[in-house]
């Protein structure tokens, strides 16, 4: 696995210059466009991204061909914890160690730099030049748009908000866990395969039940960190959910519960993964990377 | 021109029933689609989706093929709406006569189903079932997220922040508008074009140069109508303007400069139609409610 890490290491960083160049619209007021990059240049795991990379192996697609892709959903994660840390929803200081954007900047550039993230990926999107054909955008947009929106992200994020003090249910948990993080993170590895031009509908259905997957363990992961990991590791403070009366997986469900939950939909994970041999190593690397990192 | 006020009455309410109809999700949580439903569904001009009907006229495309369009170019209309009566934007209470989202439910609900709308905004146009082809949806997406974005509209509400206290050249004013009211309207005429398959690139320049012309005396009328209009028929404020010192086109440079650049946008406007006969009627119409609005 040492070779594959090295590699996704390298991918981090070709995103990010690939980002650093796309942020940079000299049309865009140079106040806005600061507080966009403060944001989406920070110093972040690129779980999303490399997702989308690794899709995009199993049928040999080059990175070149599909950073637009694994930028915009990174935009989108972008955008939705600027948004996630404005007083009006969980009032966060910190960041990945630093500011928040309201902190930084002000409430109204926070609400405007995350409109405008939501927007570029869009555009990003549906730039044609970036595809093997106008098909292949418009899917990948409309994959997008669903997982960002309503039933995907932003439903999540109300579900959780109404969650608060309350005890639900194991399924409903799930729901909520499906959508708020699930959605992003299964569109991640649909976008990679929107660039492969030999992927078909059966891939298709094997990617997404991969993402849908890995996307509830890696929520389970997070609640757990958010109970065992020291704070330093975690950027924020740990036992934040706690703290909020949110409900936690694993305070809710047990630690033992939690972690053979994760377990099991890595499993579930990788038996989608099966028919690509060794192509889908990558895939296999980032969901074990997902579901026992620490931090 | 009665027969044509009577022929936008009815696209309104057709327009109406259709948003209606979209705006039904059963999968988005039932508090979310409430609110979504609650800014979406609540009486206005609908200004830009009669503007896409209008584009649609030149090639005679009948108004159920560009629904999509107007309902995208709206609902991005409507989330912008939803942020910038937020507290840390401009504060308001009250929207159209009625309690803004934010009042009527809080503002992480606010902010939350203004991100959900614009999500949807993209997910209706990425609908290729919507198309004459995949490239016409695509294309359409691009000039949305870019209308909408950090070089559009939230660009302009930006400058238009960074304004406030200040006094802007009659330049930079006109920069603001092209971006903050200008990019969504001229786009919302090219949208209906977009559900064109007929309509080619010398097309698409007249009617970008007509929205650009029409977007900017929108905006312009608007500010003549904050300093003369009655708060009754505005349902919000008069001098709302000069209250939170922004400026005022109309304060800052005259009453009289204001209406007469008004009307050389309009004749502007008006030229770039001039190649498509009475097909053009519809936008000359809704040109002239524009300019000559009352609230």
């Amino acid at each position: 696995m040492n070779a594959l890490a090295s590699h996704a290491e390298q991918l981090v960083q070709q995103f990010n210059e690939y980002l650093e160049q796309t942020l940079n619209d000299t049309q865009t007021p140079a106040t806005l466009l600061e507080a966009m990059r403060y944001s989406a240049l920070a110093d972040g795991k690129r779980v999303r991204p490399l997702l989308a990379y690794a899709a995009g192996n199993l049928f040999d697609t080059p990175p070149q061909a599909i950073h637009h892709a694994a930028a915009a959903v990174e935009l989108i994660h972008c955008y939705s914890l600027i948004h996630d840390d404005l007083p009006a929803m969980d009032d966060d200081d910190l960041r990945r160690g630093r500011p928040t954007l309201h902190i930084a900047y002000d409430e109204a550039m926070a609400i405007l730099a995350g409109d405008a993230l939501q927007s570029s990926a869009f555009e990003l999107l549906s730039d044609e030049s970036n595809w093997p054909s106008a098909q292949h955008g418009l899917r990948a947009t409309h994959l997008l748009a669903k997982a960002a929106g309503s039933v995907g992200m932003v439903g999540g994020q109300v579900l959780d908000i109404q969650a608060e003090g309350k005890k639900p249910s194991c399924d409903e948990i799930e729901r909520m866990f499906l959508l708020k993080t699930g959605a992003l993170i299964r569109v991640s590895a649909e976008l990679g395969l929107c660039c492969c031009s030999a992927a078909n509908d059966s891939d298709r259905e094997a990617i997404t039940a991969f993402g849908n997957a890995i996307g509830q363990a890696f929520q389970i992961q997070d609640d757990i960190l958010d109970v065992v990991a020291s704070s330093e590791d975690l950027g924020k403070p740990q036992g934040s959910d706690e703290a909020r009366d949110k409900p936690n997986y694993a305070l809710t469900f047990g630690m033992e519960f939690a972690q053979q939950r994760a377990k099991g939909l890595f499993e579930e994970a990788m038996s989608h993964l099966e028919p690509y041999g060794n192509k889908a190593d990558a895939l296999r690397w980032i969901a074990n990377y997902i579901i026992n990192r620490k931090k």
